[in-house]
């Protein structure tokens, strides 16, 4: 792309840089923000870079948090000794837009997988043992990705866990209008061998 | 979506009134943001504030500059007497990205649209036809979609413009790669009666 202007090309070159952002693209975003009043952009420029620098991780869960802990663990309503263990912030996220759930966290940051040099080490599993060691946890909920990575970090994590926490996973199954002929061997298996009693599936709908 | 962060849940708002990206995308966005430097995320935010404050608009041919005149009308080995019409500054990049054109632009900003509410007066126009009597421009040519509203467009501008000046039009016809059979009846029209002596088709490939 030929641009005659040296800041439009910059500006371009910037978004072009965002994850799943290709140059076309990213000169439609800038041409946009040119349309628009100075002050909104100037507001967009400012909440990007007050993102970067107050955004801070909660020292409890590694959650994103506006302060030194995060809402979730800061809120007494939910129950403190429930920790559901996920991969990242989005996991976070996805559970909370439920409302299902009403206990805390706690942000891995990835799950194990040698193929790719993640190790136990570069996880944030050390912090999950001595919180669970330290605090009154009655059950951790595993909410992993159904990859081997996931079955590989669950198995890991829950032989360092201490003997009397309950260790559930979230289920495994045919996703809701998701169609039985066209589900994996895999799922399939699980969600035959984990099948439940009519009444608790009707019910919990 | 739930956010446990009011920083990033307006990060995550200001990136989605980006045209064409939604919350999810706006929070692969800043998710990415986050795990950047923090001296390159305030370089984004500095590339974006500085694009919107300092990018000017030329004062001949209304294409994006850096100055006041921009870096094709500034540009004397370019051939000034041949005016080139587009409708948006993405067309000005278009037509530089293939290397062929060597006269100068001129940036209407959209085309006439009664049905929008866009009339001649809303357009720069008579910018365009200022510069043809007061320059010694020798040929406009028009790259306007081929449209309703860009022949009303091209027809507008062709009888204001002084008569001694030649006016063309790109071709239309069938694009490279693309099927006869595909093609709508007007563009077929069109590309029959407009045909070409082989010799030159030849030549210009």
């Amino acid at each position: 792309m030929q641009f005659s202007s040296a800041l439009l090309e910059t500006a371009v070159n910037e978004f072009a840089k965002l994850p799943g952002i290709g140059k076309k693209t990213a000169l439609r975003m800038v041409l946009h923000l040119l349309k628009q009043e100075a002050s909104d952009v100037q507001h967009f420029s400012d909440v990007v870079a007050k993102m970067r620098t107050e955004i801070r991780f909660c020292h409890r869960c590694h959650n994103v948090a506006d302060a030194d802990i995060c809402s979730i663990c800061a809120n007494s309503m939910r129950k403190q000794e429930i920790i559901c263990v996920v991969e990242n912030i989005r996991d976070v996220i996805a559970l909370e837009s439920t409302q299902q759930y009403s206990g805390t966290y706690h942000v891995l940051g990835g799950v194990i997988s040698p193929l790719d040099g993640i190790g136990p080490s570069q996880l944030n599993i050390d912090t999950l043992i001595h919180r669970t060691q330290k605090e009154e946890t009655c059950e951790v909920i595993f909410a992993l990705s159904p990859t081997i990575q996931g079955d590989t970090t669950i198995y890991y994590i829950q032989k360092k866990l201490p003997a009397n926490i309950k260790v559930t996973t979230i289920a495994r199954g045919i996703a809701f209008g998701g169609e039985l002929e066209y589900a994996d061997e895999m799922t399939l298996a699980r969600s035959l061998q984990n099948r439940l009693p009519v009444d608790s599936y009707v019910s919990s709908k």
